[in-house]
Parts: C-alpha cells; sequence; structure tokens
C-alpha cells in the first residue's frame, strides 16, 4: 500500500535518520516544510550542504571552523598557558558560554571507549602531545564528560602527561555523574571549572 | 561573542525554525549532520527541494502528489459513491492506514478558524461542491479533527450538503475529543468510522 507521494516519502525516510527524530516526528517536519515557502525550504537545504562543504576541524585544536586555524586559536587575547581538552566541539560551545574560560581549548573528536572499538588512537592525542611539546602550555584542564568513558579517557591522558611536566586539572565533580557536559546549566559548569582538582 | 563557525550558525538558525525544534535541539541536529557522511547529509538537502519542487496538490481531492490526478484519485478499485472530507494530508495518511475506508477522499486543506482569519472561502470547499453536483457520490463523511474548529466545520458542511441531497455522516467521537486525528491509534479511528452516524 502507497501512503505518502514518492518524494514525500523520500523526505520522511532522510529526516527519520535524524537522532531522536520517530516516524511519526519525521512525517511532522515533512509536512511542515511542504507547507513553508520554497525559499524557507531550500535555505535549510542550503544550510545543510554549506555547513557539510564548508566546515572543517582546525588544524591546531580539532575544532569545527570555517577559517583554519580557528576563531579561538587566533585570537591574541586568549592564555595560552592553559588548555581545556574537550571531547566535542559543542562541549567546546557548552564552555564559552560560561565565559570563566580565558585559554584555548583541544577537542579529542571523542572519548576512550573499547565498546565502541574507540581506543587512544583514535583521537586527537599526538596533536595534544605535539602542542605540548611547544613549551607554552602550563596547565592542561580535562573536560570530558563525567561518565565512564570521560572518566577513563580523563585517567589515560593523566598518566600520558605526567612525564611532560605539565600540571593536569580535571573539572570538578560539581556535574551530576553520568549526565552530560553538553546540558549542564552554566552555573554548574562555572563551578566546575572553578572547583577544578590536580590528578 | 561568536560561538559557532558562520555555516554552523546558519545551519542551526534553520534547523531551528523547525516546528518542536528549539536551539539545544537545533545545536544537536547539526552536530550529527556534521558528522555523517557528505551523501547521507546531502541526501537530507535533496530530498527537501525535491519534495517541494516535485509535490503538488491534487486537482481532484486536494491531497499531495507528484502526478496529478493523485494515485487514490487514478485508482478505479475504490468506491467512487462515498467522500470522506478531511482537513489535510495528514490525514488521508491516518485513515489510509486503518484500511477500513474504501471511498475517495477531498483535502479541504484547513478548518474553518476565525482567530486565524480563516474562512469558509480559505478551504477546498468550492471543489468539494464542483465534486458533489458530478452526481456519483451517495455519501460524504466528515473526518475533521474532533476539536472547535473541525466541529464548526463538520457543522458548517453539513448545513451547505443539505439540500444537495446526499447522505451526510460525520465520524464517531470514538475518538477522544480535543485530540488530533493525526495521533490516533488505528483501532480508535477504525471504531470510529464504523460508528459514523447522520449529521
Amino acid at each position: 500500500m502507497i501512503y505518502h507521494a514518492k518524494p514525500v516519502a523520500n523526505l520522511i525516510a532522510a529526516l527519520n535518520k535524524l537522532p531522536g527524530v520517530g516516524p511519526k516526528t519525521a512525517q511532522r517536519l515533512a509536512f511542515h516544510l511542504l507547507a513553508v515557502s520554497r525559499e524557507e525550504a531550500v535555505n535549510l537545504a542550503q544550510a545543510i550542504v554549506e555547513a557539510k562543504d564548508k566546515v572543517r576541524h582546525c588544524s591546531v585544536c580539532g575544532d569545527l571552523t570555517e577559517e583554519d586555524p580557528c576563531f579561538l586559536c587566533r585570537n591574541e587575547s586568549r592564555d595560552r598557558s592553559i588548555l581545556c581538552v574537550v571531547e566535542s566541539p559543542k562541549d567546546v560551545i557548552a564552555l564559552e558560554k560560561t565565559r570563566e574560560f580565558k585559554g584555548l581549548y583541544h577537542v579529542l573528536g571523542g572519548v576512550i571507549s573499547p565498546m565502541d572499538g574507540i581506543g587512544p588512537e583514535d583521537l586527537r592525542i599526538r596533536e595534544l602531545l605535539h602542542r605540548l611539546k611547544q613549551g607554552d602550555v602550563k596547565e592542561v584542564v580535562i573536560a570530558t564528560n563525567p561518565n565512564v568513558e570521560g572518566e577513563a579517557t580523563s585517567m589515560y591522558l593523566a598518566k600520558l602527561l605526567e612525564p611532560l611536566g605539565v600540571k593536569t586539572t580535571r573539572i570538578a565533580h560539581g556535574l551530576p555523574v553520568g549526565s552530560e557536559l553538553e546540558y549542564a546549566d552554566e552555573i554548574t559548569l562555572t563551578r566546575a571549572f572553578l572547583g577544578r582538582r590536580e590528578i
């Protein structure tokens, strides 16, 4: 039985692949897109393709950026002696919103997770060591998520960085354990930052 | 303060316009699209533009279709003596899924809603009268949503069709009043269909 016209069915199938979008929501979004002006729908389509084509990883910190190096790495007013290590670009956004941290970031691009077959060699750890060898960085703040994989990655990094003589800290467990950094409110995140302790 | 690279910010803004998608969800969807293969992202973008360009309203029933007249109107095995009047194309989908109704549809493209400035002249009522005048239709089942606007539209149509000598029925209030047809389960919808009564 065919319920939808083919282009509508294709659109619903494509929307259904987005995280958190089930068949009903996909249908609702599809009908919404069919109802809005062509301009608005095309605008979304173009935004997707443009983001895909223009956005790359910063060769220094690994964050998402249009220009390389990124806005933050190029910013001369940032404190180059402190480096915050995070899992993903959205964690950079979350931390930037606190306005508490004035240093630079290093985006790992994931966490060590044997269940998903992700080992240290799949993360941007080599690039991190390369940055630290340049000697500017005095402190590394590890801000991976406070869950099992994030903690494991944090421990791994702390051991790895120990011989380099760089102060290594971990953001405080002001964050509820098991949650995700992306969803923390700014105040909790700020406190976690201020309460960081040496590993 | 710039948090996102411009193409990422544009994508988040475009996704944020979708119904039920707030800033956080928009950001999550954007990062998802940046993480998947270029092919998958482009596929979604193309599906949006294609649906927008290829899908039109059927000149007979008003449903969404790629070819005109639509799949259902062209189907010779459907009962041409019974016409089901619905608000929108998603209601056709919902009713088709029950496999209970074998007649044809007429999509109004909305309901009478003075609050939103939508009057009878904004709906496909002229087209409905034109279809009824051809004489094939013996019964009109009004399946607008069981809420205030849907009921008002149903009453309006019943009065309008009275002089035409066509039997006019309303799907039963097996549906919870105040809810929306789109979200009803198949069994409730089937019962509502079987329990239809003359207005």
